[in-house]
Protein backbone atom coordinates (compact mmCIF):
# COMPACT_ATOMS: atom_id res chain seq x y z
CA UNK A 1 0.00 0.00 0.00
CA UNK A 2 1.46 3.45 -1.34
CA UNK A 3 0.65 6.00 0.69
CA UNK A 4 1.29 9.69 -0.34
CA UNK A 5 1.50 12.74 2.08
CA UNK A 6 1.52 16.48 0.72
CA UNK A 7 1.98 18.36 3.37
CA UNK A 8 4.16 16.71 6.33
CA UNK A 9 3.21 18.85 9.45
CA UNK A 10 1.08 18.58 12.11
CA UNK A 11 -1.84 16.47 10.30
CA UNK A 12 -0.09 15.14 8.12
CA UNK A 13 2.81 13.94 9.75
CA UNK A 14 -0.06 12.63 12.49
CA UNK A 15 -1.25 10.66 9.49
CA UNK A 16 2.23 9.06 7.97
CA UNK A 17 2.55 7.81 11.48
CA UNK A 18 -1.30 6.66 11.69
CA UNK A 19 -0.70 4.82 8.23
CA UNK A 20 2.69 3.28 9.90
CA UNK A 21 0.84 1.66 13.55
CA UNK A 22 -2.51 0.62 12.16
CA UNK A 23 -2.07 -0.62 9.28
CA UNK A 24 0.98 -2.83 8.04
CA UNK A 25 2.73 -2.78 4.81
CA UNK A 26 2.01 0.67 4.56
CA UNK A 27 5.10 2.70 2.50
CA UNK A 28 4.99 6.30 2.86
CA UNK A 29 5.45 8.84 0.28
CA UNK A 30 5.92 12.56 1.34
CA UNK A 31 6.83 15.82 0.47
CA UNK A 32 6.06 19.91 1.91
CA UNK A 33 6.62 22.80 0.46
CA UNK A 34 9.36 23.70 2.55
CA UNK A 35 12.44 21.32 2.15
CA UNK A 36 14.08 21.13 6.23
CA UNK A 37 10.50 19.94 6.78
CA UNK A 38 10.70 16.86 4.66
CA UNK A 39 14.36 16.15 5.63
CA UNK A 40 12.99 16.35 8.97
CA UNK A 41 10.33 13.65 8.08
CA UNK A 42 12.63 11.68 6.37
CA UNK A 43 14.89 12.13 9.23
CA UNK A 44 12.53 10.87 11.58
CA UNK A 45 11.45 8.01 9.85
CA UNK A 46 7.70 9.52 9.38
CA UNK A 47 8.32 8.79 5.43
CA UNK A 48 10.28 6.08 3.64
CA UNK A 49 10.51 8.13 0.44
CA UNK A 50 10.16 11.38 -1.81
CA UNK A 51 6.14 12.11 -3.31
CA UNK A 52 6.73 13.97 -6.47
CA UNK A 53 4.40 14.80 -9.82
CA UNK A 54 5.66 11.63 -11.25
CA UNK A 55 5.36 8.95 -8.43
CA UNK A 56 1.46 10.26 -7.34
CA UNK A 57 0.04 7.76 -9.84
CA UNK A 58 1.71 5.14 -8.26
CA UNK A 59 0.03 5.76 -5.29
CA UNK A 60 -3.43 4.07 -3.87
CA UNK A 61 -3.96 7.07 -1.31
CA UNK A 62 -2.86 10.57 -1.24
CA UNK A 63 -3.68 13.09 1.97
CA UNK A 64 -3.94 16.62 1.01
CA UNK A 65 -2.68 18.12 4.44
CA UNK A 66 -1.85 21.79 3.98
CA UNK A 67 -3.20 25.34 4.46
CA UNK A 68 -6.80 24.93 2.91
CA UNK A 69 -6.26 28.02 0.12
CA UNK A 70 -3.02 25.89 -1.33
CA UNK A 71 -5.26 22.73 -1.69
CA UNK A 72 -7.73 24.47 -3.36
CA UNK A 73 -4.75 25.88 -6.28
CA UNK A 74 -3.67 21.89 -6.44
CA UNK A 75 -6.13 19.72 -5.88
CA UNK A 76 -7.53 19.24 -9.84
CA UNK A 77 -3.96 19.07 -11.31
CA UNK A 78 -3.40 16.25 -8.37
CA UNK A 79 -6.94 14.27 -9.75
CA UNK A 80 -5.60 14.47 -13.12
CA UNK A 81 -2.09 13.13 -12.22
CA UNK A 82 -3.32 10.19 -10.03
CA UNK A 83 -4.58 6.61 -11.39
CA UNK A 84 -7.92 4.96 -11.93
CA UNK A 85 -8.17 3.56 -8.52
CA UNK A 86 -6.49 6.24 -5.88
CA UNK A 87 -8.22 8.28 -3.71
CA UNK A 88 -7.66 11.71 -3.11
CA UNK A 89 -8.26 12.72 0.61
CA UNK A 90 -8.31 16.14 1.66
CA UNK A 91 -8.33 16.81 5.39
CA UNK A 92 -8.23 20.58 5.91
CA UNK A 93 -10.73 22.54 8.63
CA UNK A 94 -13.33 24.37 5.60
CA UNK A 95 -14.68 21.97 3.37
CA UNK A 96 -17.38 24.14 1.22
CA UNK A 97 -15.10 25.46 -1.09
CA UNK A 98 -13.31 22.44 -1.98
CA UNK A 99 -16.24 20.18 -2.23
CA UNK A 100 -17.65 23.14 -4.75
CA UNK A 101 -14.38 23.13 -6.26
CA UNK A 102 -14.02 19.74 -7.07
CA UNK A 103 -17.77 18.85 -7.74
CA UNK A 104 -17.22 18.63 -11.97
CA UNK A 105 -14.03 17.02 -12.21
CA UNK A 106 -14.49 13.95 -14.06
CA UNK A 107 -12.49 12.18 -11.11
CA UNK A 108 -14.65 13.45 -8.52
CA UNK A 109 -15.65 9.96 -7.51
CA UNK A 110 -11.83 9.75 -6.34
CA UNK A 111 -11.84 12.06 -3.85
CA UNK A 112 -13.17 12.48 -0.43
CA UNK A 113 -13.50 15.56 1.77
CA UNK A 114 -12.69 14.91 5.44
CA UNK A 115 -11.78 17.07 8.47
CA UNK A 116 -10.28 15.15 11.04
CA UNK A 117 -10.84 16.62 14.33
CA UNK A 118 -7.73 16.76 16.05
CA UNK A 119 -4.77 19.07 16.20
CA UNK A 120 -2.45 21.02 18.74
CA UNK A 121 -1.27 24.66 18.76
CA UNK A 122 2.18 23.00 17.87
CA UNK A 123 3.17 22.63 13.89
CA UNK A 124 5.65 20.66 11.80
CA UNK A 125 6.81 17.45 11.30
CA UNK A 126 8.12 17.05 14.81
CA UNK A 127 4.82 18.08 16.21
CA UNK A 128 2.83 14.89 14.69
CA UNK A 129 2.61 11.88 16.53
CA UNK A 130 1.24 8.49 15.78
CA UNK A 131 -1.78 8.68 17.97
CA UNK A 132 -3.20 12.62 17.70
CA UNK A 133 -6.39 10.68 16.21
CA UNK A 134 -7.18 8.51 18.38
CA UNK A 135 -10.87 8.16 19.46
CA UNK A 136 -11.08 11.85 17.84
CA UNK A 137 -13.85 12.29 15.11
CA UNK A 138 -13.27 12.00 11.80
CA UNK A 139 -16.00 14.11 9.61
CA UNK A 140 -16.74 12.90 6.14
CA UNK A 141 -18.68 15.41 3.67
CA UNK A 142 -20.54 14.41 0.61
CA UNK A 143 -19.31 10.16 0.60
CA UNK A 144 -21.95 9.57 -1.83
CA UNK A 145 -20.24 11.06 -4.43
CA UNK A 146 -17.27 9.06 -3.53
CA UNK A 147 -16.66 5.53 -5.68
CA UNK A 148 -18.10 2.64 -3.36
CA UNK A 149 -14.91 0.93 -3.44
CA UNK A 150 -12.59 3.43 -2.34
CA UNK A 151 -14.93 5.10 0.39
CA UNK A 152 -15.63 1.68 2.19
CA UNK A 153 -11.95 1.36 2.14
CA UNK A 154 -11.11 4.45 3.48
CA UNK A 155 -13.87 4.49 6.40
CA UNK A 156 -12.37 1.11 7.64
CA UNK A 157 -8.76 2.93 7.02
CA UNK A 158 -9.60 5.59 9.44
CA UNK A 159 -11.75 3.50 11.98
CA UNK A 160 -8.01 0.99 11.74
CA UNK A 161 -6.41 4.45 13.52
CA UNK A 162 -9.07 4.32 15.73
CA UNK A 163 -11.14 7.63 14.34
CA UNK A 164 -14.75 7.67 14.56
CA UNK A 165 -15.95 8.36 11.24
CA UNK A 166 -19.29 10.89 10.96
CA UNK A 167 -20.60 12.30 7.83
CA UNK A 168 -22.01 15.89 7.40
CA UNK A 169 -23.04 18.13 4.27
CA UNK A 170 -20.39 20.32 3.60
CA UNK A 171 -22.16 23.61 4.78
CA UNK A 172 -23.25 22.41 7.61
CA UNK A 173 -19.48 21.09 8.55
CA UNK A 174 -18.39 25.02 8.21
CA UNK A 175 -21.07 26.50 10.06
CA UNK A 176 -20.61 24.20 12.83
CA UNK A 177 -16.97 24.45 12.87
CA UNK A 178 -17.41 28.31 13.46
CA UNK A 179 -18.54 27.82 16.74
CA UNK A 180 -16.63 24.82 17.99
CA UNK A 181 -13.15 25.49 16.44
CA UNK A 182 -12.79 29.09 15.01
CA UNK A 183 -14.02 31.08 17.38
CA UNK A 184 -11.77 29.12 20.03
CA UNK A 185 -8.80 30.23 18.18
CA UNK A 186 -9.90 33.92 17.56
CA UNK A 187 -10.83 34.40 21.76
CA UNK A 188 -7.72 32.95 22.57
CA UNK A 189 -5.65 35.10 19.69
CA UNK A 190 -7.50 38.49 21.27
CA UNK A 191 -6.93 37.15 24.70
CA UNK A 192 -2.70 36.97 23.68
CA UNK A 193 -3.15 40.01 22.57
CA UNK A 194 -5.03 41.72 25.03
CA UNK A 195 -2.59 41.01 27.68
CA UNK A 196 0.09 41.07 25.84
CA UNK A 197 -0.71 44.83 25.26
CA UNK A 198 -0.75 45.66 28.22
CA UNK A 199 1.52 43.56 30.60
CA UNK A 200 4.48 44.97 29.19
CA UNK A 201 6.00 44.16 32.76
CA UNK A 202 6.47 40.51 31.39
CA UNK A 203 7.45 39.27 35.06
CA UNK A 204 4.35 39.71 36.38
CA UNK A 205 2.91 37.67 33.32
CA UNK A 206 5.54 34.71 34.81
CA UNK A 207 4.54 35.12 38.47
CA UNK A 208 0.57 35.64 38.08
CA UNK A 209 -0.18 33.09 35.23
CA UNK A 210 -1.91 30.15 36.28
CA UNK A 211 -3.48 26.51 34.66
CA UNK A 212 -6.55 29.31 33.43
CA UNK A 213 -4.58 31.25 31.36
CA UNK A 214 -2.21 28.74 29.77
CA UNK A 215 -5.17 26.94 28.81
CA UNK A 216 -7.13 29.71 27.25
CA UNK A 217 -4.20 31.11 25.86
CA UNK A 218 -3.02 28.21 24.39
CA UNK A 219 -4.48 28.53 20.87
CA UNK A 220 -2.99 32.18 20.80
CA UNK A 221 0.52 29.83 19.68
CA UNK A 222 -1.58 28.41 16.32
CA UNK A 223 0.24 28.79 13.17
CA UNK A 224 -1.22 32.05 10.62
CA UNK A 225 -0.04 30.35 7.80
CA UNK A 226 -2.62 27.74 8.32
CA UNK A 227 -5.11 29.42 9.96
CA UNK A 228 -5.52 32.83 7.76
CA UNK A 229 -6.59 30.93 4.77
CA UNK A 230 -9.22 29.17 7.17
CA UNK A 231 -10.46 32.44 7.99
CA UNK A 232 -10.95 33.55 5.04
CA UNK A 233 -12.59 30.77 3.33
CA UNK A 234 -14.75 30.53 6.38
CA UNK A 235 -15.49 34.49 6.57
CA UNK A 236 -18.86 35.01 6.81
CA UNK A 237 -19.75 32.16 9.16
CA UNK A 238 -16.97 33.38 11.30
CA UNK A 239 -17.70 36.69 11.53
CA UNK A 240 -21.37 36.09 12.39
CA UNK A 241 -20.30 33.83 15.28
CA UNK A 242 -17.74 36.78 15.96
CA UNK A 243 -20.55 39.04 16.01
CA UNK A 244 -22.62 36.75 18.93
CA UNK A 245 -19.57 36.19 21.27
CA UNK A 246 -18.76 39.75 21.36
CA UNK A 247 -22.90 40.61 22.32
CA UNK A 248 -22.65 37.92 24.80
CA UNK A 249 -19.15 40.13 25.90
CA UNK A 250 -20.66 43.21 25.92
CA UNK A 251 -24.00 42.26 28.21
CA UNK A 252 -21.84 40.93 30.28
CA UNK A 253 -19.77 44.02 30.56
CA UNK A 254 -23.10 45.93 30.96
CA UNK A 255 -24.53 43.61 33.88
CA UNK A 256 -21.29 44.22 35.53
CA UNK A 257 -20.95 47.95 35.28
CA UNK A 258 -24.90 47.66 36.67
CA UNK A 259 -23.55 45.90 39.18
CA UNK A 260 -26.33 43.25 38.47
CA UNK A 261 -24.35 40.44 39.93
CA UNK A 262 -27.59 38.35 40.69
CA UNK A 263 -27.92 38.00 37.47
CA UNK A 264 -24.01 37.36 36.44
CA UNK A 265 -24.32 34.75 38.95
CA UNK A 266 -27.64 32.94 37.11
CA UNK A 267 -25.83 33.53 33.81
CA UNK A 268 -22.87 31.88 34.92
CA UNK A 269 -24.46 29.04 36.91
CA UNK A 270 -26.61 28.28 33.15
CA UNK A 271 -23.28 28.12 31.25
CA UNK A 272 -22.23 25.61 33.92
CA UNK A 273 -24.20 23.25 31.76
CA UNK A 274 -21.38 23.22 29.49
CA UNK A 275 -20.17 20.20 31.83
CA UNK A 276 -22.60 17.95 30.51
CA UNK A 277 -22.31 18.27 26.93
CA UNK A 278 -18.07 18.17 27.38
CA UNK A 279 -18.75 14.93 29.28
CA UNK A 280 -19.87 13.48 26.56
CA UNK A 281 -16.83 14.50 24.39
CA UNK A 282 -14.21 12.23 25.21
CA UNK A 283 -11.55 14.08 27.20
CA UNK A 284 -9.19 11.00 28.17
CA UNK A 285 -6.15 12.76 26.04
CA UNK A 286 -3.77 15.56 26.96
CA UNK A 287 -3.72 18.21 24.85
CA UNK A 288 -0.25 18.61 24.62
CA UNK A 289 1.71 16.12 23.91
CA UNK B 1 1.37 22.23 64.71
CA UNK B 2 -2.45 23.03 64.56
CA UNK B 3 -3.65 24.10 61.17
CA UNK B 4 -6.70 25.52 60.62
CA UNK B 5 -8.72 25.38 57.38
CA UNK B 6 -12.29 27.66 56.74
CA UNK B 7 -13.54 26.59 53.35
CA UNK B 8 -12.72 23.02 52.34
CA UNK B 9 -12.64 22.99 48.51
CA UNK B 10 -10.25 23.19 46.14
CA UNK B 11 -8.10 25.76 47.46
CA UNK B 12 -8.40 25.16 51.46
CA UNK B 13 -8.97 20.91 50.64
CA UNK B 14 -5.59 21.17 48.92
CA UNK B 15 -3.82 23.60 51.33
CA UNK B 16 -4.74 20.73 54.11
CA UNK B 17 -3.15 17.73 51.75
CA UNK B 18 -0.07 19.55 51.07
CA UNK B 19 0.14 20.61 54.63
CA UNK B 20 -0.20 17.02 55.36
CA UNK B 21 2.21 15.83 52.74
CA UNK B 22 4.93 18.69 53.23
CA UNK B 23 5.53 19.29 57.32
CA UNK B 24 5.30 16.84 59.41
CA UNK B 25 3.11 16.91 62.39
CA UNK B 26 0.23 19.27 60.92
CA UNK B 27 -2.91 18.36 62.39
CA UNK B 28 -5.53 19.30 60.23
CA UNK B 29 -9.02 21.01 61.64
CA UNK B 30 -11.54 22.22 58.91
CA UNK B 31 -14.57 23.97 58.76
CA UNK B 32 -17.35 24.35 55.46
CA UNK B 33 -20.38 25.93 55.49
CA UNK B 34 -22.12 23.07 53.67
CA UNK B 35 -21.86 20.21 56.09
CA UNK B 36 -21.74 17.74 53.49
CA UNK B 37 -18.43 19.34 52.13
CA UNK B 38 -16.84 19.19 55.84
CA UNK B 39 -18.33 15.27 56.04
CA UNK B 40 -16.08 14.55 52.94
CA UNK B 41 -13.44 16.06 53.73
CA UNK B 42 -13.04 14.04 57.39
CA UNK B 43 -14.00 10.91 55.05
CA UNK B 44 -11.26 11.20 52.70
CA UNK B 45 -9.16 11.89 55.40
CA UNK B 46 -8.11 15.76 54.73
CA UNK B 47 -8.62 16.82 57.88
CA UNK B 48 -9.04 15.37 61.03
CA UNK B 49 -10.89 17.44 63.43
CA UNK B 50 -13.77 19.96 63.12
CA UNK B 51 -12.93 23.63 63.59
CA UNK B 52 -15.15 26.01 65.22
CA UNK B 53 -15.21 29.39 66.97
CA UNK B 54 -14.15 27.63 70.44
CA UNK B 55 -10.88 26.59 68.86
CA UNK B 56 -9.99 28.89 66.56
CA UNK B 57 -7.74 30.11 69.48
CA UNK B 58 -5.74 26.72 69.52
CA UNK B 59 -4.65 27.16 65.85
CA UNK B 60 -1.28 27.86 65.04
CA UNK B 61 -1.92 29.11 61.50
CA UNK B 62 -5.82 29.55 59.72
CA UNK B 63 -6.60 29.42 56.01
CA UNK B 64 -8.95 31.53 54.74
CA UNK B 65 -10.28 29.82 51.88
CA UNK B 66 -13.63 30.94 51.18
CA UNK B 67 -15.26 33.38 48.35
CA UNK B 68 -13.48 36.86 48.47
CA UNK B 69 -16.85 38.17 49.80
CA UNK B 70 -17.54 35.88 53.01
CA UNK B 71 -13.92 36.42 53.81
CA UNK B 72 -14.66 40.06 54.40
CA UNK B 73 -17.41 39.29 56.07
CA UNK B 74 -15.46 36.66 58.79
CA UNK B 75 -12.34 38.17 58.61
CA UNK B 76 -11.93 41.01 61.45
CA UNK B 77 -14.24 38.59 64.05
CA UNK B 78 -11.32 35.55 63.41
CA UNK B 79 -8.44 38.01 64.03
CA UNK B 80 -10.53 38.55 67.45
CA UNK B 81 -11.21 35.01 68.43
CA UNK B 82 -7.72 33.82 67.93
CA UNK B 83 -4.76 33.56 70.10
CA UNK B 84 -1.49 36.21 70.57
CA UNK B 85 0.89 33.80 68.22
CA UNK B 86 -1.77 32.49 65.28
CA UNK B 87 -1.11 33.89 62.18
CA UNK B 88 -4.21 33.89 59.80
CA UNK B 89 -3.77 33.63 56.25
CA UNK B 90 -6.28 34.71 53.37
CA UNK B 91 -5.88 32.58 49.98
CA UNK B 92 -8.58 34.90 47.84
CA UNK B 93 -8.24 36.18 43.96
CA UNK B 94 -8.57 39.53 45.34
CA UNK B 95 -6.47 41.10 47.76
CA UNK B 96 -7.30 45.51 47.85
CA UNK B 97 -10.55 44.82 49.89
CA UNK B 98 -9.16 42.27 52.56
CA UNK B 99 -5.49 44.30 52.79
CA UNK B 100 -8.11 47.81 53.42
CA UNK B 101 -10.69 46.23 55.61
CA UNK B 102 -7.97 44.85 58.15
CA UNK B 103 -5.92 48.14 57.76
CA UNK B 104 -6.76 49.05 61.44
CA UNK B 105 -7.39 45.89 63.25
CA UNK B 106 -5.20 45.50 66.60
CA UNK B 107 -4.09 41.87 65.13
CA UNK B 108 -3.12 43.26 61.60
CA UNK B 109 0.38 41.90 62.42
CA UNK B 110 -1.17 38.41 62.49
CA UNK B 111 -2.44 38.77 58.88
CA UNK B 112 -0.90 37.68 55.83
CA UNK B 113 -2.75 38.33 52.24
CA UNK B 114 -1.91 35.52 50.01
CA UNK B 115 -3.09 34.34 46.01
CA UNK B 116 -1.91 31.28 45.40
CA UNK B 117 -1.99 31.00 41.50
CA UNK B 118 -3.66 27.70 41.03
CA UNK B 119 -6.73 26.27 40.25
CA UNK B 120 -8.70 24.19 38.30
CA UNK B 121 -12.42 24.43 37.55
CA UNK B 122 -13.19 21.52 39.48
CA UNK B 123 -14.72 22.45 43.07
CA UNK B 124 -15.74 21.18 46.68
CA UNK B 125 -13.26 18.52 48.45
CA UNK B 126 -13.12 16.14 45.94
CA UNK B 127 -11.30 18.54 43.63
CA UNK B 128 -8.48 19.13 46.21
CA UNK B 129 -4.85 17.26 45.57
CA UNK B 130 -1.83 17.81 47.71
CA UNK B 131 0.51 18.77 45.11
CA UNK B 132 -2.23 21.86 43.05
CA UNK B 133 0.66 24.39 44.38
CA UNK B 134 3.59 22.71 43.32
CA UNK B 135 6.11 24.94 41.69
CA UNK B 136 3.01 27.66 41.28
CA UNK B 137 3.53 31.00 42.13
CA UNK B 138 1.97 32.25 45.81
CA UNK B 139 1.88 36.07 45.44
CA UNK B 140 2.07 37.91 49.12
CA UNK B 141 1.03 41.16 49.84
CA UNK B 142 2.15 43.72 52.38
CA UNK B 143 4.22 41.41 53.82
CA UNK B 144 5.99 44.13 55.88
CA UNK B 145 2.57 44.61 58.04
CA UNK B 146 2.98 41.23 58.86
CA UNK B 147 5.29 40.43 62.46
CA UNK B 148 8.37 39.23 60.82
CA UNK B 149 8.49 35.61 63.05
CA UNK B 150 4.90 35.23 61.75
CA UNK B 151 6.09 36.14 57.96
CA UNK B 152 9.26 34.11 58.17
CA UNK B 153 7.53 31.35 59.31
CA UNK B 154 5.00 31.29 56.62
CA UNK B 155 7.60 31.64 53.76
CA UNK B 156 9.12 28.63 54.84
CA UNK B 157 5.89 27.04 55.26
CA UNK B 158 4.91 27.70 51.53
CA UNK B 159 8.19 27.03 50.16
CA UNK B 160 8.50 23.71 51.94
CA UNK B 161 5.09 22.78 50.16
CA UNK B 162 6.74 24.08 47.11
CA UNK B 163 5.23 27.27 46.09
CA UNK B 164 7.24 30.10 44.97
CA UNK B 165 6.74 33.22 46.72
CA UNK B 166 6.52 36.48 45.18
CA UNK B 167 5.74 40.25 46.62
CA UNK B 168 3.48 42.06 44.88
CA UNK B 169 1.01 45.13 46.16
CA UNK B 170 -2.35 45.04 46.70
CA UNK B 171 -3.93 47.09 43.73
CA UNK B 172 -1.33 46.08 41.38
CA UNK B 173 -2.03 42.28 42.07
CA UNK B 174 -5.55 42.97 41.24
CA UNK B 175 -4.56 45.23 38.35
CA UNK B 176 -2.33 42.36 36.83
CA UNK B 177 -4.88 39.87 37.51
CA UNK B 178 -7.41 41.06 35.69
CA UNK B 179 -5.58 40.19 32.52
CA UNK B 180 -3.92 37.11 33.49
CA UNK B 181 -7.10 35.08 35.21
CA UNK B 182 -10.23 37.12 35.49
CA UNK B 183 -10.30 38.14 31.80
CA UNK B 184 -9.61 34.23 31.23
CA UNK B 185 -12.72 33.00 33.06
CA UNK B 186 -14.95 35.73 31.30
CA UNK B 187 -14.03 35.04 27.63
CA UNK B 188 -14.36 30.95 28.40
CA UNK B 189 -17.59 31.74 30.25
CA UNK B 190 -18.87 33.78 26.81
CA UNK B 191 -17.62 31.34 24.69
CA UNK B 192 -19.56 28.44 26.27
CA UNK B 193 -22.65 30.66 26.26
CA UNK B 194 -21.99 31.53 21.99
CA UNK B 195 -21.80 27.86 21.39
CA UNK B 196 -24.38 26.36 23.53
CA UNK B 197 -27.04 29.26 22.37
CA UNK B 198 -26.47 28.20 18.98
CA UNK B 199 -25.27 24.81 18.68
CA UNK B 200 -28.83 23.65 20.10
CA UNK B 201 -28.55 20.52 17.89
CA UNK B 202 -25.59 19.01 20.79
CA UNK B 203 -24.47 16.16 17.97
CA UNK B 204 -22.41 18.69 16.14
CA UNK B 205 -20.76 19.58 19.61
CA UNK B 206 -20.18 16.20 20.48
CA UNK B 207 -18.57 15.47 17.33
CA UNK B 208 -17.04 18.50 16.44
CA UNK B 209 -15.38 19.73 19.64
CA UNK B 210 -11.91 18.91 19.29
CA UNK B 211 -8.70 19.59 22.19
CA UNK B 212 -9.05 23.19 20.98
CA UNK B 213 -12.39 24.13 21.98
CA UNK B 214 -12.25 21.64 25.54
CA UNK B 215 -9.30 23.88 26.55
CA UNK B 216 -10.60 27.24 25.99
CA UNK B 217 -14.18 26.53 27.09
CA UNK B 218 -12.95 24.46 30.69
CA UNK B 219 -13.01 27.71 32.93
CA UNK B 220 -16.72 28.03 31.98
CA UNK B 221 -17.02 25.10 34.53
CA UNK B 222 -16.04 26.80 36.93
CA UNK B 223 -17.98 28.01 40.23
CA UNK B 224 -20.50 31.19 40.14
CA UNK B 225 -20.29 30.66 43.96
CA UNK B 226 -16.16 31.86 43.81
CA UNK B 227 -16.50 33.94 40.81
CA UNK B 228 -19.39 36.00 41.26
CA UNK B 229 -17.83 37.58 44.25
CA UNK B 230 -14.50 37.84 42.81
CA UNK B 231 -15.82 39.89 39.50
CA UNK B 232 -17.59 42.31 41.77
CA UNK B 233 -14.59 43.25 44.07
CA UNK B 234 -12.61 43.75 40.77
CA UNK B 235 -15.01 45.09 39.14
CA UNK B 236 -13.45 48.37 38.07
CA UNK B 237 -10.63 46.06 36.64
CA UNK B 238 -12.13 44.08 34.70
CA UNK B 239 -14.68 46.28 33.02
CA UNK B 240 -11.50 47.71 32.01
CA UNK B 241 -9.62 45.01 30.80
CA UNK B 242 -13.49 43.56 29.20
CA UNK B 243 -13.28 46.56 27.32
CA UNK B 244 -10.24 45.88 25.86
CA UNK B 245 -10.89 42.48 25.17
CA UNK B 246 -13.76 43.56 23.04
CA UNK B 247 -12.44 46.57 21.22
CA UNK B 248 -9.60 43.61 20.36
CA UNK B 249 -12.29 41.46 18.82
CA UNK B 250 -14.09 44.52 17.06
CA UNK B 251 -10.92 44.91 15.66
CA UNK B 252 -10.22 41.56 13.97
CA UNK B 253 -13.73 41.28 13.17
CA UNK B 254 -13.70 44.81 11.05
CA UNK B 255 -10.38 43.22 9.70
CA UNK B 256 -11.86 40.17 8.41
CA UNK B 257 -15.12 41.61 7.30
CA UNK B 258 -12.72 44.01 5.07
CA UNK B 259 -10.99 41.11 3.81
CA UNK B 260 -7.55 42.30 5.33
CA UNK B 261 -5.81 39.07 5.35
CA UNK B 262 -2.22 40.52 5.38
CA UNK B 263 -3.13 42.12 8.45
CA UNK B 264 -4.68 39.20 9.93
CA UNK B 265 -1.77 37.17 9.49
CA UNK B 266 0.73 39.80 10.58
CA UNK B 267 -1.33 40.39 14.09
CA UNK B 268 -1.37 37.00 14.30
CA UNK B 269 2.61 36.08 14.06
CA UNK B 270 3.20 38.79 16.60
CA UNK B 271 0.52 37.64 19.08
CA UNK B 272 2.67 34.16 18.52
CA UNK B 273 5.28 35.85 20.89
CA UNK B 274 2.87 34.59 23.53
CA UNK B 275 4.98 31.29 23.35
CA UNK B 276 7.97 32.88 24.47
CA UNK B 277 6.22 34.33 27.65
CA UNK B 278 4.26 30.92 28.01
CA UNK B 279 7.34 29.25 28.23
CA UNK B 280 8.43 31.23 31.18
CA UNK B 281 5.76 30.42 33.06
CA UNK B 282 6.17 26.63 34.26
CA UNK B 283 4.19 24.60 32.33
CA UNK B 284 4.71 21.00 33.29
CA UNK B 285 1.97 20.27 35.12
CA UNK B 286 -1.95 18.96 33.65
CA UNK B 287 -4.55 21.29 33.84
CA UNK B 288 -6.60 18.53 35.01
CA UNK B 289 -6.30 16.16 38.17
Amino acid sequence: MNIGIIGLGLIGGSFALAAKKYSIGSILFGSDQKREHFDEAMHMGIVDYELNHENYADMDVIILAIPVDTSLEVASSILDKINENTLLIDAGSTKTAICKLLRLHPKRNQFLATHPIAGTEFSGPSAAYADLFLDESQIICESQKTRPDLLEWAVQWFRNMNMQVNEMDPEAHDKHIAYVSHLSHISSFMLGKTVMEKEKDERAIFDMAGSGFRSTVRLAKSSPDMWTPIFKQNQKNITKVLGEYITNLQDFKSLLENNSYDHLYSQMKEINAIKTILAGIKNNKTTNK
